[in-house]
């Protein structure tokens, strides 16, 4: 099976379990169920739940022999889905589309946007706790493992601000990196990370499936930069070139767009170098990362 | 000790604790650290982490001698004031003051109050998914316990749209008994289930202390509406009579003051009824909810 029908395979799973981990829309309180099923289930390359369950299909899991992985998988997606509709309201970027779709907040206003993100974080984490594994100290590690990721000491939030604070400012190719890390290369590395816990891997395999996480997260934020300029609108499903209206930090901004490039690609064969320790098993991780440099949305 | 004083001990620690659990000032992100610090540590009177504490207690536990136990109980205050951060924003109720100080919003502007609130509810599931327990199943129950109590079936975020929607709008009597469950009664009961989970209690002792921490929670949110009847806002700390301004539910709407009064009085006589298990070991969680009635602030 070649990458792309692999990928379609993942998709089409996934959207059929994560309808099904999110709370009915004929339960109350309606509304915000909707707006949780909406912004989830309208699209979206679920480049991380597949990065989790690729990661433990690497180390021998089979993806439909363990419920739980999938259910692993979901909550990354969920985390993943309330970074993003927070991000878009008013008060940050203040974003009209996202997936080619009005935002949440767009679609059924600010208040239910709001508590739809934190419904969706809530209850990735009260999957995280309902986790069959067979040993519970596991679980746990996994809930801290993507608490932090998506938290305020190097993890998610603390990109948020830092994105934030450097908006009109002028940033150095040092701090970009460093926001970039934190604002989408955290979660990526736990996502990697939690695939590889979740199939008891501990040492040097579960370290070099870290450093694999850590460059892919770092040269996915870099090709989202290099897509805000160069894409079309239209085919990205939201508007392109705001970063720079914003002045927000970006690779391109800060390195130009050859050597962003230059930089995305470097990252990608250091991180399917870090993956030699798997011989044939990391062919699919590999070509996931190199996959990342062609894509366009 | 009388309870006041015990209760002003239990303030006291608790403030220590969520001050060390809470992530330093000068560490980056700087903006949101201090944010998350204001809204936790600007005061409050705790009723939530102490239920807990105070539960565990009753049930054996010295506190004193857990570490992991005060870390819960700052994790339940972590979760209370995340909602109090999100809740009190211009998109929701649009409060200027809390605990008699400016809200978070209005201190440190939207953005930031609103990534404060999701950094506190994810450092609370960091914190949870670290607690040291004998029973790392127990740690699962726990955390499994306060999203439910958190999410949006028959949880907090279900009572923040209820009440949301119930604006302007007549409601029943059931109606709003359900709001006022879901809105904050949810959380107190989890509070004392989480307290006696932690406690190791299972059985008919933790169907009891359920009936207790339910009672106790649609008391709680009745005597608040009561307050902000009859309360000044300078005692209060917030701006009283808007419930009424922005057309609210609440219980002195539906069913008048003195008849509401009643009611919470009786909720909290069946919350102690359902202690007597416990005997003379129920005698401060029984004094904790007949002191409620009393409350001021």
């Amino acid at each position: 099976m070649n990458l792309k029908t692999r990928l379609e395979k993942h998709r089409a799973h996934l959207d059929r379990h994560l309808a099904r981990l999110l709370p009915p829309e004929d339960a109350e309180p309606r509304t915000l169920h909707r707006a949780m099923r909406y912004s989830v289930l309208v699209g979206g390359k679920r480049f991380r739940p597949i990065l989790c369950l690729e990661t433990a299909a690497a180390l021998g899991q089979q993806t439909p022999k363990l419920r739980g992985l999938e259910d692993l998988a979901g909550a990354l997606e969920f985390i993943h889905t309330y970074s993003l509709i927070h991000d878009d309201l008013p008060a940050l970027d203040n974003d009209d589309l996202r997936r080619g779709q009005p935002t949440c907040h767009k679609k059924f206003g600010e208040a239910i946007a709001l508590l739809a993100g934190d419904a969706l974080l809530t209850l990735a984490f009260e999957i995280l706790a309902r986790l069959r594994l067979p040993d519970a100290r596991r679980r746990a590690q996994i809930i801290q493992e993507l608490a932090t990721a998506a938290g305020t000491r190097g993890g998610m939030l603390a990109g948020q601000v830092a994105d934030l604070e450097a908006v009109g400012r002028k940033v150095s190719a040092q701090q970009i990196e460093a926001i970039h890390r934190a604002k989408t290369g955290a979660l990526i590395r736990a996502c990697v990370r939690c695939g590889a816990l979740f199939a008891g891997a501990r040492g040097p395999t579960l370290k070099h499936l870290s450093e694999y996480g850590e460059k892919l997260g770092l040269a996915f934020q870099i090709v989202d930069d290099l897509l805000d300029v160069r894409s079309s609108s239209e085919r990205l499903g939201k508007p392109t070139g705001l970063d720079a209206a914003r002045h927000k930090g970006t690779y391109p901004g800060v390195h130009g767009l050859e050597e962003s490039e230059k930089i995305a690609a470097e990252l990608v064969e250091e991180a399917c170098s870090a993956l030699k320790f798997l011989g044939e098993d990391g062919h699919v991780l590999q070509a996931l990362a190199r996959h990342l440099l062609s894509r366009t949305t």
